[in-house]
């Protein structure tokens, strides 16, 4: 063993809206010692995603928090330190559900072995990961397969969005991506091709957007939230889809939101242009892992895919990078190496 | 021909809000002649529907409204009077789109006929028509056609919702219709058979509703509006569905509801609830009709479905009857028989 203290992060305080680094605090405990069966995983890279804030309290969400105190949880990648199982020899890299620590125990049920030289270690956190797992799964199994048509990705510049966007591509969409930024929406066009760009923090969104849909929307991917839903819905064509995979803008918000009431309008477009309207959860369909990796991995080995990938480096520099997510000021991914 | 005298019914001014008797006026026509390969049609039932308060115009809808002076569009039972076409010959009774008048000319092309011995002629504009195939498709091509689970049918006293709590019950839900008033709550429990009723307009109305969910709500077939899917919201379980076919509370009203803006909620139980919410409209699915024509058929001959249906005597009867729709003093598929 390297060392012999593991650090982790744990809560400190519930977030009032975003969190703020003072939410989080470092504690050390003695490198766990694996038992039989078990191995001892030291972590790599750590996944820093939306969903963290909602394990943290005080979110407008039914979602159980973590208790302060408790560590972090997340996904990682960690190498194998110290093995007494042998289908995870010393040496092994794999993907887990380890939290923000720097090792882990773990009996091997929890562990998918990965291949280094196929994709780099990080990748398995993003777009190999649930990160483009919930890209697919929208474009996939919630919005129209077969593509075609005018598909919006909001909080395209995100680590979801920025996978959408490109399989969007892939299947044949005409993309739009919108994100807050002039930046971003440079980035948007620059590296991961969209065929159009909308900055929701200018001024001039509302034309930025209708220029950006000539035909209208026919696939929505929104992980932003009720602002962006009214934004677009005057543009949603008849048999529009909204695939609902996250609500960024609204995560820290317990409030109400100022009227008028706009659930009529949502609903009147709902009837009159036959949408539809669905949320989902990776956790439903993890059994497409398979499907999402062959088609995926094929797209990858034609050079068709970038890795939309934000890396921090350090453990000590993960509870600002966190916040630092929620202020929109990170492009793709956002990943921390740790070792 | 019984008389040389066509009486029409026409939009005489677009309604505010709900719509009066004096928002139609009757005028006269000869009654016309059929040409070569056409038929005479008198009709004996008009059927009445909300879609109908959609078309007078100033609703807060896309469709395109009638002209001022223009016949009243609406499906209707007739029977041939006159006939130069032999796949329609003197007697022949048909379902067509003849409008809110006693006499039509048609080439055949949108006749479809039907046996009076099968079903009364009223059915084939209720049960067995646009009513009963919108019940059907909602809970076939909407819903979970598996059934099971708690649905909740609102408006289940009017026409389309009391042909869906049959096809419900009969697909194995447990059953739960909302209506307004205590006389509609005893004709969904004793007539209509379902599990339990709430009544929207009890002061209660919450707490027979809880009452009414004790496991939740796994489909909601919804044609009311924005304040009963917001009832229903808290009830909803997970991967709950709701069909939306029609917003019967909204359809005159063009101002904004006040706040606060709930679409924010809406949307957090869509994702963390994994809601699926699709509107539909029968135009997209009359393909359907021979499935759907069969099922209940074979439901009817067992015995298994009641009709709902209020008629209304006389041509004349129609504007005070129409007018008495949109005060929810209706129980069931509201037909006029006018011969």
């Amino acid at each position: 063993m390297s060392k012999a203290v593991n650090r982790r992060i744990v809560l400190a305080s519930r977030p009032n809206g975003n969190p703020t680094e003072d939410d989080f605090s470092v504690v050390e405990q003695a490198v766990p010692v694996p038992g039989d069966g078990e191995v001892l995983l030291r972590n790599m890279f750590i996944s820093l995603d939306p969903y963290n804030r909602i394990v943290m309290g005080n979110a407008a969400s039914d979602a159980p928090a973590l208790d302060i105190g408790q560590l972090m949880i997340g996904m990682t990648v960690a190498v194998v330190e110290a093995s007494n199982n042998p289908a995870f020899p010393v040496g092994d890299h794999v993907v887990t559900m380890s939290g923000w620590q720097e090792y882990a125990v773990s009996d091997g049920t929890d562990l998918r072995t990965i291949d280094p030289a196929q994709a780099p270690l990080s990748a398995s956190l993003g777009l190999l990961g649930h990160t483009g797992l919930t890209a697919w799964v929208g474009l996939t199994e919630v919005l129209d397969p077969k593509g075609g048509g005018t598909l919006v990705v909001t909080a395209a510049g995100g680590a979801v969005g920025s996978v959408a966007v490109q399989i969007g591509k892939l299947r044949g969409y005409r993309v739009v991506g919108v994100a807050g930024g002039a930046e971003k929406s440079r980035y948007l066009l620059d590296v991961l091709g969209v065929d159009a760009a909308a900055d929701y923090l200018a001024p001039d969104f509302a034309e930025q957007l209708a220029r950006a849909v000539p035909d209208g929307i026919d696939g929505v991917f929104e992980s932003v939230g009720a602002s962006m839903v009214e934004a677009l819905l005057p543009h949603l064509n008849v048999n529009a889809k909204i695939a609902v995979c996250g609500l960024m803008s609204q995560i820290g918000k317990v409030e109400a939101a100022p009227g008028p009431d706009r659930v009529p309008d949502l609903l009147r477009a709902v009837l009159y242009r036959t949408l539809t309207i669905r949320g989902f959860t990776i956790n439903d369909h993890l059994a497409a892992y398979p499907a999402f990796l062959s088609e995926v991995g094929a797209w990858l080995a034609e050079g068709k895919l970038t890795y939309a990938e934000h890396v921090v480096d350090g453990f000590d520099a993960i509870p600002a990078a966190y916040a630092r997510l929620f202020g929109g000021r990170t492009l793709g991914k956002l990943v921390a190496r740790v070792a």
